[in-house]
């Protein structure tokens, strides 16, 4: 089960062979590292070597770099494991980082967590490009061996991320108000509204473009969430307390018809939603163009080709629906300086496209 | 100001000119009918007029049918006034339904609610098919005159709208449901995050797909919602206090370690999440189609030209993004007899497509 060698420079071991895991070893072979790949389940690790994303099967005691992406509940207990067998630094890809980090002080372990992901699950859905362009924080302690923290930082940025460094308590309490709450949220809010069988049936008639978008993260793979909820726990916990109170701060001015104090909350609450970016993390500058689409076919087709034969890169794209109504404004965010290009065909092709800067 | 003829059998009023007025008002004389409007803004009169939107400015007494669309504040007052002036039926198209028919026990009106949007706002953005395939509700109570209960369901269906009635109650409290609370806890959970400007930065470089999905709809505009929270405010109160529970229990799960709880939680929301249709009105079975989207330009330009080279008419789309990251599936929503087709060719590009049926 294990391959020695003289060095273990650009050596690598991943324990947990699934699309995070899969797309790490891809992404390590690509840049030329020897990739050795363990998981609990044999077949994932065939899997492994068979889509390309190991080099062989087993524990490498030498490896220099060691990723731990087991679910987030077994990250601790194995970390341990590879501090105990290997010599290398070890890091992880855990979306909770203080219950983890407190668990184990060894100089030697870096906690990691890279912000991306996927709808699909395991090792079939790992792609090497699968970190590019993305965040991934690590969470260096007072203990951390400056050395190790260096290694990390520099592997993680040649896989194409952007490395944020933060503490591990303020990652957790970040993480959960931008995706743990959120997405109990939206799942406190589907599970109201089916509630009985006979409303169920009026409301999906009613539900529109608003609802669906707010409860889309709620058809999300249920399995990961109770290790989360677990391993972050306490930012959760503090987080859905502010959202309570938030929400009945909301109730008690709807209740005494509180006029300026409900649209103080609502334009607030635009400007922060209109300056989060579409996309996360870029160099260039940004723009957004916003193109009102008819509902009429072929719309989208003939909107994406011209950008794709202008050169123009679609970074992102969604379809913004009305809080009522299926009537929607096509949003796509481009390059900034392909700007000018993009509206001036769309004009011609008689689209009436508002555009702004992300910068 | 007074037009009068013989005959008002085909003769309709707007009053309030703005983006549902207009498009109403575009939509009957598409179908023939004489349309008056008037506004408290003369301005958006004389472009409802030069847009096509209306006939004639001023108010027709002899109209046939009244449609009062001003803000919603404003409906039960503009109500009487129309029961006044004319001999028609009159209904509107407030979002709020129990205030407004309360206030307005006469057997002429008809309350209504079309549940028809846009991003934009003003009769600039008025289009004679904003309703076609979107849900309107009617509420008609006890003392609602058969006869003009009858012309506004054929006036209605006429504008290509799908027909639902339910009592006043019912409907806020399903609106409250579907869209109040919705739009009230996606501003909170903004606001939230956006609480202390340093936070913000790091939320900004964070926040992914599903936190983006989630608080897309506090992007829209503010000002329609102090209305609507003083003419809604029971139902919207009892959502958001039920909201609040629901949420208290999920945080006192996640705070005693509940694995079986959250997952409970979890589970019942996917499952009601997963047959939420992605478009609300469709008489034929639909299918939805997830095609994995590979990071790279011109995939949508692809998959939107496919589908339209095939005829393949694309009633929904959206990408769904993971709750970490961006990485996504693109969702179609076709027809349900185009499947086979679309599968075919798709593979036949190299796409790994997956269907089901929506039926």
């Amino acid at each position: 089960m294990t391959s020695r060698t003289d060095s273990g420079s650009r050596r690598a071991q991943v324990v947990g062979i699934g699309l995070i895991g899969g797309s790490i070893g891809m992404a390590l072979r690509a840049g030329g590292w020897h990739v050795t790949g363990v998981d609990r389940d044999a077949v994932r690790v065939e899997k492994g070597v068979a889509l390309g994303a190991l080099d062989a099967s087993g524990f490498d005691e030498d490896a220099a770099i060691m990723f731990v992406a087991t679910p987030v509940g077994a990250v601790a207990e194995v970390v341990a494991q590879c501090l105990g067998r290997g010599s290398g630094v070890v890091t992880d890809v855990g979306s909770a980082k203080h219950a983890i980090v407190s668990a184990v002080p060894d100089g030697r372990f870096v906690g990691g967590h890279p912000m991306a992901g996927s709808e699909q699950e395991g090792v079939e859905g790992a792609r090497p490009e699968l970190f590019e362009g993305s965040v991934w924080v690590l969470t260096p302690v007072e203990g951390t061996d400056p050395g190790a923290h260096a290694l990390v930082r520099s592997v993680v940025a040649s896989l194409g991320a952007e490395v944020m460094e933060l503490s591990p308590q303020r990652h957790d309490a970040l993480v959960a108000m931008v995706s743990h709450v959120p997405h109990l949220t939206a799942a406190s809010l589907m599970g109201l509204a089916a509630e009985g069988a006979e409303e169920h049936r009026a409301l999906l008639r009613l539900a529109a473009g608003g609802f669906r978008d707010m409860t889309r993260i709620a058809a999300g793979h249920p399995g990961i969430w109770p290790d989360i909820c677990v391993e972050n726990r306490d930012a959760i916990v503090d987080v859905l307390r502010r959202l309570e109170e938030e929400l009945a701060h909301t109730r008690s001015l709807v209740e005494r018809g509180d006029r300026a104090g409900v649209l103080d909350i609502l334009e607030r609450a635009r400007a922060a939603r209109v300056n989060l970016p579409a996309r996360v993390a870029r160099t260039s500058e940004m723009a957004e163009v916003r193109i009102p689409v008819p509902d009429r076919p072929g719309v989208l087709a003939e909107v994406t080709t011209l950008a794709s034969e202008l050169g123009v890169d679609i970074a992102d794209l969604e379809i913004a629906h009305s809080a009522e109504g299926d009537a929607g404004v096509l949003i796509l965010v481009i390059e900034g300086e392909s700007i000018d290009r993009l509206r001036d065909a769309l004009a011609a092709r008689g689209y009436h496209a508002s555009m702004r800067s992300l910068a």
